[in-house]
């Protein structure tokens, strides 16, 4: 991670995440394409750990991925491997092979059934995957289980990034202090590498299986299904929580128990800003953009408009040129293709509104506006005046970084 | 239109289109925002012609848009106005009045009713259309009706394109020759102007409206829905077709009578050569890209994968940069979302295979498909396996140049 390329937007330095209990984590550098750097994270999970997942939904989804999918009928975890430099995807029967051997030989490790280790990969595609070194790499790794610093299982994963990506939380449930540490990769993508995003999120909490399943997709759907660099779609995307149980509480089964209602928010916190970091680190990024849309016919739809504005190639070059031009976000929303009322269309740009009933504000002074649009966050806010339906949503720029980083030839 | 600043794909000269009997064409500089050159377009249309029309589905279309569709439901024109400056969009039920205001004016010199005058705007958004020049303007143009020339016309209506588009054809029906010329703008995009693709047909071919819509709408959909720049939808976009019946042959109700098999084929071929011209004006290009998919469930999953692949940033920039990245298409066709045969995916760039059965050609030899990537055209295919459906679309690469343009301040 050069300093050179740092996104502007990099944290000064790596957060202080607090210790979860029942997880032993091991980095190492078993030179599986990179060479000099730690790219094999082997994370043990004690006995009772409840796992939950939630996966890219490409068409084309990386053999790892097919695996966590199918490990996670269990609801069960023990271990996780990640590897970073080759993302095993477009390897076909072999990757699946690849996947599977890979989770048996850490499941020899950690004695437990393979079915209960998860893997991730990241890096190039269309290669196969490098077995000797990987599966040389698993028992040094699990010799040195527990001497990785959150920071360190942080940099294992990643590819592209320019700053590792962390973040944690603690609360309580029954009076017991619970911890929440999760780290991160993505999105920084230059070919052949995907522009996969990895999440892994610890908690010590004692939570079944199918209520942390719940609490991760709807946390996922407010954070991480909200965000984009591009629009593109890693082959690889994988969030994964696993609940240790280690704080001791008595367990808890169901989502809406209100003894869990602050671990909810904890949670929610800690996904929340891992997803902004993976936007901040995004491509040529200069502006870091929120977008708000209110008003639609449900939450469906405010989050379909505000993920078309996020996504619009014409909105993010306005954006890079620091112009409020609204005429972009309004042709944006219509693209959408959601019911709206043009008569009632509202637009603000850092809070200060351009457009009201379907109209550019009476005697708008853009100075407010230009003077917002220079800084380095940009808050866009949208009314389609039909109903209910509200979302946001965090997205990037697209800048002449962006161009450079990904229009250059491979060798 | 600018030299310096000519698509490297713009054409020597414009090209030369038949005469269509039964229409004249007039163009003035009414300064309704441009000075010193053409801005609007009066075409006077002989009584009995059927009319037809596609539009955008942006649900923050135009007011010009909302009048053409409620003035296609007698199938009937005799007239159409064009402006370019001022797109009159997002300028609510003022805009709405504007349009009608002129249809009307243009009916009262035309001698017709103003339900079939279609008009059309184009140009910056959310201002209201200057009135008094345009008005002023069309009686100027009605007293030189027939004055322009195809090439007079197309640059009449042109924003920020850099060559006038213009394309024709000639056939048969019953024996009698039959003409097909049609006018085309778009896609360049200055802010805060809108990237507005018009287009008319006029033919002088006898084919009734229902008729004649059901040919514009098939050929559209293998067409002008076939083509994407940057994957952002105008307020503003309008095909219309007019037919005059002047070639004097029985007239043809019927989209399926044999007679206009080859009228038909004629209308494809111009309505394509129009959308390669728009896409060849994209910002920026340096790539003019086709993109083939067959083995898809149908052909509408066939086009939403051709398309996905069109609009992603990854493969465009891939391309930009000269690199056969197959493993960003691999990542497009995932995202797409429709049903695919990961093991039997092929994909192919300038007919060199370089991907089969989901996996890297063995021995793959990049020098060939490098050799392509470095041309003016490049041609990707890609079958996903599971079905009969194919399509095909056209785009264009994204460069430093379509950020340059898109980026830039507006004042």
């Amino acid at each position: 991670m050069s300093a050179a390329d740092r996104s502007p937007f990099a944290p000064a330095a790596f957060p202080t995440l607090p210790a979860v209990g029942g997880l032993r984590m091991a980095a190492v550098a078993a030179g599986i394409r990179y060479r000099g750097r730690d790219d094999l994270l082997l994370v043990e999970l004690a006995e009772g750990t409840a796992a939950a997942g939630v996966f890219t939904r490409s068409q084309t989804a990386a053999s790892p991925v097919l695996w966590c999918r199918k490990a996670l009928a269990s609801g069960r975890a023990r271990g996780l491997v990640v590897n970073a430099g080759n993302a095993n995807a477009f390897t076909g029967r072999d990757g699946d092979a690849a996947s599977a051997q890979t989770a048996a030989a850490a499941a020899a490790l950690l004695g437990c059934p393979a079915d209960q280790v998860f893997v991730s990969s990241t890096g190039v595609i269309g290669e196969p995957l490098p077995m000797a070194p990987l599966l040389a790499g698993l028992p040094v790794a699990a010799a040195a289980a527990g001497s990785a610093s959150w920071e360190r299982a942080a940099r294992a994963i990643a590819t592209t990034d320019t700053f590792p990506k962390g973040a944690g939380a603690t609360c309580q449930i029954d009076g017991v202090d619970v911890a929440i540490g999760g780290i991160a990769k993505g999105a920084g993508m230059i070919a052949p590498d995907m522009a996969t995003m990895l999440v892994y999120l610890f908690t010590d909490a004692a939570i079944a299986p199918e209520a942390l399943q719940a609490l991760l997709t709807e946390g996922a759907n407010r954070s991480f299904n909200c965000i984009t660099v591009d629009s593109d779609t890693s082959t690889n995307d994988t969030v994964l929580l696993f609940a240790t149980g280690a704080a001791g509480h008595p367990p808890v089964a169901d989502p809406a128990d209100p003894r869990i209602a602050g671990f909810r928010v904890a949670l929610d916190a800690v996904m929340l800003d891992l997803a902004h970091q993976v936007v901040k680190d995004g491509e040529g990024i200069s502006k870091f953009i929120t977008i708000t849309v209110t008003g639609a016919n449900d939450d469906r739809a405010a989050r379909s408009i505000a993920l078309t504005i996020a996504n619009s190639p014409l909105v993010k070059t306005a954006i890079a040129g620091e112009d409020a031009n609204w005429g972009r976000i309004v042709m944006a929303v219509g693209k959408a293709g959601e019911r709206i009322d043009r008569d009632r269309l509202a637009i603000a740009i850092g809070g200060i509104p351009v457009a009201l009933h379907g109209a550019p504000v009476a005697g708008y002074d853009e100075t407010p506006v230009a003077a917002h649009m220079k800084g380095l966050e940009v808050g866009i806010a949208v009314d389609v005046g039909v109903g209910e339906g509200r979302a946001t949503v965090w997205t990037c720029d697209l800048t002449h970084g962006y161009i450079d980083i990904n229009a250059s030839y491979r060798s």
